[in-house]
């Protein structure tokens, strides 16, 4: 999507053709800054410290750290290594198993000297495969938000979202975002509510910044605001994104989606949750199964923004002395979910309609 | 309650007899700095600016405010002046209404040269009553959590509150908390998860800091993370206070109360309110009608706090150029209610109950 006019992707491949390059989401929205990542080492650190994050991102991440790590020792012992160095970063999003399982799976296979060049081919397919995905995202969620423009004609159709799920979480378009953009883009009047999404922001950081850069109408709330505007039918529809769908529709996401999918029921807004296929853990049978990352205290201590005279600051807002907690994600149960947006279509939120949309993913998982 | 060992009260007649101290809220937990106001306009100011806040706080401030007029202007006009002024600070905590209706009821029956000393009297009487009111809240409250307390034996009872319905917006004790405080006193194990309650941070900033004060055991989550503890039988009861509860029960409180309200419906964890009487407008039929504040853009794009090296520093975490929307509240439906904690009892959320535990104030309200 758009940066200051100019076509960004979060993730890319060098023009040295073998290093990586990631937009710095760590530095947002105070500053753009594009990371140069060179080692699998630092595509592990990237991960971890969230210089990228965003499920689908983390995967292509990860793909690309193996390919890097192909640079340096090819052998299958090598292969292990990276494995485990870059499935330890982060334990909630299934794409990146899915990821490092797929460049495993096809490097194993073939000899330690053909395994770089295959595996910065893979890795730049996968990236290119989310794009394509997203954009398929787009295109079925694209029904949702002219069903609710054409209920309202001329008025803005308003979209609450969770976090980011927008580009940038994703290689391009997002998921929860993909509908919105394509939306925007075909002339249709639309607005968001941009959660902030504490403790990191990344509503306020991110997603209100990625909005405001393609020129998408957004208004950033506090996490406890999306109740009383559902309430007083301020919200069409919500979409958000995940980190991981169990084999039964449940749905991960970031820390307080299940609240905003609890006030959705409550007032008859439909929730959607957008998700590449590659989200989806066919091998965990239901959502109370996914592990929860706790992430450090100091994401809710501390905030970190520009002064009025423009220094980047830190500053310390809880009393010293007070403990913290800081769980990464909930889940929502499948009951409160409208539909699943995904590139094959907008699916119930069950077992057999996951099932019956991705068939040959449930084979895999049987294995 | 306790501040570094000494008690303190929000506010206070100072020892010179007229004017007015009160702890400045907008500096915690940062710095504990008590203000002085000695007009009705510094009053008026210190709620709009929220250097006190908490509807019963709201009320005394209002009612010695009405007090400090009285220095001034005696006449039957100056009273009209002085209720105008301080009407509109704010408009959704019906305790101001309250405090002034009671004082100017009363200061108008008197002859001009009595009304200033009766005006005092009055105003720390209200500031007293409060104290008393909320020790009666306290005893019943503390009955929920000793059932609590049973059924778990040497652990301790864990409750969830949403912003700071304390000791700092009452006069002392507090409405939600007072029951906690009581608990802890009498040795009961308790611990409190303090939502931050963004955007202001009430919670991070107030209720943490008086909980830590006093020795409360407690934790400090973000917003979005009650629901999580929810789902995982980590709380066992929620309680929190409210700036105006309709005749028919209906709750209006801290934006973000409805959400809490909804994830301890969905998991079967009570959900209670606390309130002293002129909390309850019998005027209003139903939380709709309650007028929601909105407030300023800047609470929501600014944070305040201390940096590492000891400076207070506000910071912009919003990128330059995303709107922002500020409602101060919301409104829990009375059936998401398991009981309101009154002065007079735990009253169920419905308007046959608060007419029986009150009847004198339907009268009131029906004149």
């Amino acid at each position: 999507m758009r940066v200051d006019g100019r076509h960004y992707r979060s993730i890319w491949l060098d023009s040295d053709g073998w290093s990586v390059a990631a937009i710095d989401q760590r530095r947002l929205p105070h500053e753009f800054v594009v990371a140069k990542i060179t080692t699998c080492e630092e595509a592990a650190l990237a991960i971890s410290g969230m210089l990228v994050r965003g499920a689908p991102l983390i995967g292509a991440t990860a793909a690309f750290g193996m390919a890097l790590a192909m640079r340096d020792d090819r052998s299958d012992p090598g292969l292990d290594r990276a494995y485990e160095m870059l499935i330890a970063t982060r334990p909630t999003a299934i794409n990146l198993k899915w990821a490092l399982d797929t460049m495993s799976t096809m490097l194993r296979r073939l000899a330690p000297s053909e395994r770089r060049d295959a595996a910065y081919a893979r890795a730049v397919d996968i990236a290119g495969e989310d794009v394509t995905i997203n954009q398929g995202i787009a295109s079925h969620g694209l029904a949702l938000i002219e069903a609710a423009s054409r209920k309202k004609p001329g008025e803005p159709v308003n979209v609450l979202t969770h976090c980011n799920a927008g580009w940038l979480a994703t290689v391009d378009w997002g998921t929860a975002t993909a509908p919105i953009y394509l939306a925007h883009d075909k002339g249709i009047p639309i607005h968001v509510w941009v959660d902030e999404t504490r403790p990191r922001n990344q509503g306020a950081s991110l997603t209100a910044w990625e909005l405001g850069h393609h020129g998408v109408a957004h208004t950033v709330i506090p996490d406890n605001t999306g109740g009383h505007l559902m309430q007083h039918g301020m919200v069409d529809l919500a979409i958000v994104g995940t980190d991981r769908v169990a084999a039964n529709g449940d749905v991960c996401n970031k820390i307080g989606t299940y609240l905003k999918a609890l006030a959705a029921h409550d007032n008859g807004v439909p929730f959607y949750v957008a998700l590449p296929s590659p989200t989806i853990d066919f091998a965990v049978g239901e959502g109370r199964q996914i592990p929860i990352e706790q992430r450090s205290a100091q994401e809710v201590t501390d905030m970190t923004g520009r002064t009025a005279d423009g220094r980047i600051e830190t500053v310390r807002i809880v009393p010293p002395g007070s403990p913290v907690a800081n769980y990464g994600f909930d889940v929502t149960p499948a009951r409160l979910v409208s539909g699943l947006i995904t590139e094959r279509g907008v699916l119930q939120a069950n077992g057999a309609a996951l099932a019956a949309a991705f068939p040959e993913r449930v084979k895999q998982a049987n294995y």
